[in-house]
């Protein structure tokens, strides 16, 4: 049995407009980022594939994004499951920080480092930090020190295969055609993980917005091919926008 | 410990605003619908009610309406289940069918039968008719002879009910609030088991659309004042329009 799983990173949020570390602050998409959901929406209707489930994290441009696409795929019906451990990486203490600014401050190598090094995380955010999620009524349900203050891409796979296992996986063998709107690092973490990308590796791959993965899995859920976009050229020129992110003054 | 209750009716929909029986016909909301389900999240939003979880029925306009309310009362991350005993009764063969025509060809007395009487369902669907939903994917796990071809309001409380006490009365008894957003008589089956209603008075009950109307419940989830709607005198408006619904033309 071939058992289909559906990537699609959200749009472009207010922050990426504005060229800010996002992380868990929960910002919406900009207009932009709409227009992106209903066309990957339009895509996944025109592949004919047909999510029965959609997990999404708990942050709204990554709910917007897959409200927008399922409806434009006419799928709105389908069962939703929302988890924190689909969030964007928390980015601590860089949170709220101007990408060009902290590239400047910082330099190139510190920037890229806490951007794409594989377990170097950001400084560590303070609980008093209006960019702090510490009082986030959406977390209430997890214990105060598991709800990250900073996290490198290790730590978000650590926290995040757990849920693939208890929870995806399951549906994915049951035989549900699974879809996920997540985030750029959340996303990072799962393909590391699906095509067993080397620590180093990883920090090369950008996930472009709002274009469906699509993976299709044997019966241990390895790939049975590589995964596609349904839209490869946009992919690609979209992988590099991401990659020069940072860049831009 | 006082428990909270949503109920939210959907906007307007394509079907209302053309005077069609909709009943498990998936039509969307209209552009007044969809500006009904803002200013319904507002209400919430201003209330400071906040609601837990969300339950919708599978139908789009009910979910269309939950996604647009709750995105403006900034909770569009907290949990959802959506399930088809929610839905709107189905109108069997009348789905599809001009309310003002219906009127006209079979008089008012059989007109109000079907729409208010509590146990006398319209002529069943034929699984032919374009308005079928025998094979309606989103129902594929249901068994085709539990899948209504017709129902009257005795029927929806028969289906409602058993979801009702699974499910729905859990999470209420475990704290958390309840939003259900949901139809005309799926809403009225509710409310009529609430608020204990005889089966003659629930006929002159109308629920107007998109106006959260709000329970405070005992650990035995029995009211323990009346329900009050947010936006009383909207409410008092929109119950009153509903009512005059089918004598349109």
């Amino acid at each position: 049995m071939v058992h289909k799983l559906i990537l699609v990173r959200h749009g472009q949020s207010e922050w990426n407009e504005k060229n800010l570390f996002t992380g868990w602050v929960d910002v919406r998409l900009s207009a932009l980022g709409e227009e992106e959901a209903k066309k990957a929406g339009k895509m996944l209707k025109e592949s004919g594939l047909k999510p029965d489930v959609l997990y999404t994290s708990k942050l709204s441009r990554a709910i917007q994004t897959a409200d927008i696409a399922l409806d434009h795929a006419d799928r709105l019906w389908i069962d939703v499951k929302r988890d924190w451990r689909l969030n964007e990486r928390h980015y601590g203490a860089l949170q709220g920080k101007d990408k060009a600014s902290t590239l400047e401050q910082y330099g190139p190598v510190q920037f890229k480092t806490w951007r794409r090094s594989f377990d170097v995380p950001p400084p560590a955010i303070e609980d008093s930090s209006e960019f702090s999620q510490a009082h986030d009524e959406r977390y209430a349900d997890i214990p105060a020190d598991v709800i990250p203050k900073t996290e490198s891409l290790k730590l978000v796979i650590d926290r995040l295969l757990p849920y693939w296992d208890s929870d995806i996986s399951k549906d994915l063998k049951s035989g549900k055609t699974v879809m996920i709107t997540a985030h750029g690092n959340s996303l990072r973490a799962l393909v590391k993980t699906l095509d067993n990308i080397s620590d180093d590796d990883i920090a090369e791959l950008n996930i472009p917005t709002a274009i469906p993965l699509v993976y299709e899995l044997d019966d241990d859920l390895k790939p049975i091919k590589p995964a596609y976009y349904l839209d490869p050229e946009a992919a690609a020129a979209g992988a590099a926008a991401v990659a020069a992110q940072g860049a831009k003054k």
